[in-house]
Parts: C-alpha cells; structure tokens; sequence
C-alpha cells in the first residue's frame, strides 16, 4: 500500500507527526480489553473468545488496495482487484497463523458506474470463492465530494480463527534460526505511488512475455495452501511476516523479538524483472527498493534448524532459505544493499 | 449514508442497474458457505462457528460514515467523527441481535494532517471505549490520487456475537404485532448530501439552543444499553430495525415477511427540528424526507402485543409506540406522507 506507512497505526515515526502517533496508539492501547491477545501493529488483531467450555481466537484485519486502483482504473483492468483486496486480508491472517472464516468489503467512489461496480464485486466474490470464505457483508458508496473523479477506493476486512497451538510468542525465536521464504508473484499491493511515477511513460513496453502494465496489475496471491500444512504442525513455526509496506526489513522485525536481527542472502532469489525496471526507471537506491517493495519474497517463515525438513516437506510451496536470525538488532543483507 | 443506496449490496435497484446488481448479488450469494445464516442485504452478516462443544454466531458489519466528514472537516470538528462510526456499526449488529466484540478502522485521505489524523483515531477510541470493546486493529492511509484535496474517508469494522436464543425469523411476524421505536437525536449518518446542499447557507443559524451545524454534527448514537436488555430475553422480540439509509420505510421493510407492512401513526413523536429546517430549505418532499432519513427513529423493535409490557419495562430506553405491522405488503402512515 503506497505511502501507506507514512503515517499508520503500526506506528511509524515520521518525524513531526510522532508525538501525535503516540497520542493515537495510547488511545488505541487504552481500548484493550483481556481479550486482546495481539501487540499493537500485529498483522493482525487479535481476539480471545471465552465461551462456556471452550476458548477460541478471533484474527481480524483491514487493509485498503492502494492506489493500484488508480492504475487499474486508467487500464480499465478491475478483474484482479477483488484477489488483490481479499489476498492481501487473507496473508494478514496468515501472518498471526488463522485460517479465514469470512470477509467484508467497501467500496467507494466520486461516481458509481454500475458496470465497473458489478465487475470489482465480482472480483471480490470470485476472490472469496478461491479461498472458500463468504463474502458475509459490505458497503458500495457514492461521495462525488471526496473522491476524484473516476478514481475509487476499496477496502476489506478479513476474519479468521487462529489455529490450536500456535503460538508466535517472539521471545521464542533464537540467534541461528532459520528464514524461509514464499515468492510474491509480482508487487501484491505495495509501492504503487512509486511504482506509477516510475513507469508511467513504459506501462506497454514488453516485459518478458507480457507488458510493464501486466506485470504491474498481477493480483496479489494468497499463500493460503502453502501456509495450511504449516499451521497443523504449529510447534515448527516460531513467526511468520507477511511481505507488505515497508518490504523484507520493516515485516521481519515485526516478528523478532526487539534484540534480534536477521542476515539475507539476496543471492538466494531472484526478484521479478519488474523490480529492476521501477529502479532503472526511477531515483530509488537498493534501500529504498528493499524498503518499498516485497522484492520478490510474499512470505517469511522463522524456523529452528531440526525443524527445516518437517517444514519444508509439509509446504506444498517452493520454501527458499534466505537467511538467519542473528543477536544484533539490524536486518542485513549480503550483498550490501 | 449519503446516496449510498443508489447501488448498493442490498440490492437497491435503481434501474439501468439492475442486471448489474443482480450479477453482483448473484456472485456474492455465491460465495456462501453453509456456515452463513445471514439474508443478503442483512443489517449485519451472520456466521455459524462451529467449534467442537459448543456453536457460536458471529456477526460482522462494515459501513462508512459518509459525506457526514465533508461537513466535520468543513468546520473543523472532527471530534464525533468515531463515535459516527462505531455506533453505526454496533447498531448494525444491535438489528440482528448481536452485541460488539471489537472493531476495525479504515482512515485515508488526500493528504495526512497528523493532528487530524490523531483527533480522529483519538476519537474512534474513545467511541470504542463507551461501548466497551477494543479497537484491535485498522489502517491509515494517503492517496493524493484517489481522494479531493482535504478530504476524507472513514470506514469501520465491528465484530460481535449474536446473543443465545435469538430467533430474528421473519416469518414469526404477524399482524398486529406492536412497532416499538427508539428516538434518534439528528441525522445519525445519512442523508448529508441532501442535508450539506439545503443548509450550506444556514449552517451558523441558530437551532434551538445550538447553530444548525453543531445539529447536524451530534454523532450517530448507539443503543446499547437500550437494547441489551431486550436480547436477555430473546423470545419478546421479533425483529429489531436499526433505521439508516432509506429511512423507516426501507428499514422496517427489510425485517418484516415479504407479504406484511405497517403503519406507522407519525403523531406517535416529534423530529428533531432539523429535519424540518432541510425540508424547508429544499425542495425533499415528506415523502423524500422519509425515504432519506431516520426522520427521529433511530431503532424499531417488532413486538407481540401480549410481550409489550416486558419489553417496555426491560428497555432502559423511552420507548414509543409507533404502529403495527398489517397484512400487506407496505408501509403506510398516518397522516400521510
């Protein structure tokens, strides 16, 4: 989500505005009740459910599309954006090891074309339909007073229900662990400011056997099937961070305790073509890309080395070995980024 | 909701849209697992979690609160603006016999004032807060692109659980029953752009004790303490509209069998006088006024006659009697619209 992490509720410093993100995150803390089970930030929320004779946590999430709407739009290319805005909720989950139980949508717009409406919901059902949720609920508003014109915004929350015996504890994570990894198919749902000024001069340019706009408007996967086998063998996992804003260093650390870093060795992928092409194109570094964009990796899961052949044999993905957990706080790459 | 029933998931039809929405509506029902005992278009989805002793309903609604920000932004009182959202969305669950879990937000605009942005998440909180659950998660997000200068959206998530023995099944209907409402104290959330076109000159006029601004942005109230009352003791009551968009006429209609109406006695209250000062200064017909707006309702109950004494002495609320359900299919009023 571009921009996205400029100012938001996981609670990054943008200088200025710190004083009053703190200010939000206490109100926000202030709200907490026993039940919540999640830190603050979390890919996602997390709720305990006490009932009569049993316990059961809830995991909710929203998250908006970005502006890879504004792209879609101007390409007349909505069909992907339902998979993007249902995906990108269902990792989320994913992230804190719940399985999606249903999902709800909104979708705004200066002005409503009922044609374009009828092919996002669409969208979003044949998403939903993918992963075997409903779609238990949503809102399609018209509001020619805050949205530019032809412009939309789309937002989804996903609800799911943790799995037994997980247990994402960070303190649990140890110097030497491994990082596993799921490759993104393309930019999911983050970057797309830059991504856009970048490339706005090359969307039909050729990029491999497709065009720069294709590769582009690639949906978001979900890694639901990769993921599942997993969180049956819960003891294995230690965290898994889901690849959004903020790229492999803001998500990782997301999910190691606070002393800890990582190492990654970039020789160990490949990042999709794209990626190259939007830095070629533009003034961003190889940190500022790392910082951005996935690169390449949707998934990382930290693993305890005698647990590498149970994991890997379980996921029905291709797991890459990245890196490890190292005692320093800091996410370093090889080479250098 | 300003506007918001032009085309939306509940399958308003507004002509040339028609064959779209039913695709839509199509594509969604679709996705329904049997898990999903909610209708379409429902005040809030329903889902059966099954767990392994026990069954347990979670209901789930997303909404915006619309054009209502044009106007806070405008005057610069953003303070309400989360209390709009949570206690629509709680209300929504209130109409299918759920009582709140935790919420969601969705905040996204052109540009991030982060002393804005802060009031508004401040303000979620503390809405939040009264109702007694947390906020446990939510996104922020800049799109320069999609939205108008100043602008911006809200949009919120509210999870809950339906209440042991509710039975909302419209087919227990029957003529005669009592309509039992609850009054509301402005505009709750919809009908601003109607509302922000007739008054745009008459927003510093006095009203009351108060300009008509400061009545226009009283926040949507919730009906928690009112309502939580009834759902102990489930079997009293028959269905519960919580009145929005499309005002009493649409929202009675969504919870009665398709073969009744009602009549409604419109001397049984009085509107708030904000509703007469729009109608003066536009050209909305009554029934245009109805039709847009809660027009002082802000929850109707359907009650048996004989259950009319318990439900009224359970209801820390003034509850008012405003008609009863008949055996055809409309929903009249006397005097007439």
């Amino acid at each position: 989500m571009t921009r996205r992490n400029a100012y938001q509720q996981s609670g990054v410093d943008i200088g200025a505005a710190e004083q009053g993100i703190n200010e939000a995150k206490l109100a926000v803390l202030d709200t907490y009740t026993p039940e919540v089970s999640s830190e603050f930030g979390a890919f996602a929320g997390l709720y305990r459910l006490n009932l009569d004779s049993e316990e059961v946590t809830l995991a909710a999430s929203t998250d908006g599309v970005g502006t890879k709407t504004v792209l879609a739009v101007q390409a007349n290319q909505l069909e992907g954006l339902g998979f993007d805005l249902i995906n990108h909720g269902v990792n989320d989950l994913l992230g804190q090891g719940a399985l999606p139980l249903f999902a709800l949508d909104y979708l705004a717009s200066n002005k409503l074309n009922p044609q374009d409406i009828t092919t996002i919901l669409k969208s979003i059902a044949n998403a939903c339909r993918k992963v075997g949720i409903p779609l238990l609920g949503g809102e399609t508003a018209e509001m020619p007073d805050v949205y530019n014109p032809g412009e939309i915004d789309l937002v989804g929350t996903v609800v799911g229900v943790v799995q037994p015996g997980i247990n994402f504890d960070r303190e649990r994570v140890e110097e030497g662990d491994l990082l596993l990894g799921l490759p993104s198919n393309g930019l999911h749902t983050n970057g797309y400011t830059l991504a856009r000024k970048a490339l706005t001069n090359n969307l039909q340019d050729p990029l491999g056997t497709q065009t720069v706009l294709d590769a582009l408007l690639i949906p978001h996967q979900n890694y639901v099937n990769e993921v599942k086998p997993l969180l049956e063998q819960p003891s294995c996992i230690k965290g898994i961070a889901h690849i959004t804003g903020g790229g492999i260093p803001d998500n990782l650390a997301r999910i190691l305790p606070p002393t800890m870093g990582a190492h990654i060795n970039r020789d160990a992928w490949c990042p999709p073509e794209i990626f190259q092409l939007i830095q070629d194109q533009s003034e961003a570094t190889t940190i500022d890309m790392f910082g951005t964009f996935n690169m390449g990796i949707g998934m990382i899961f930290v693993v305890s080395p005698e647990d590498r052949v149970e994991v890997t044999t379980r996921s029905s993905g291709s797991l890459i070995e990245l890196g490890q957990v190292i005692a320093e706080p800091n996410i370093t790459f090889s080479p250098q980024l």
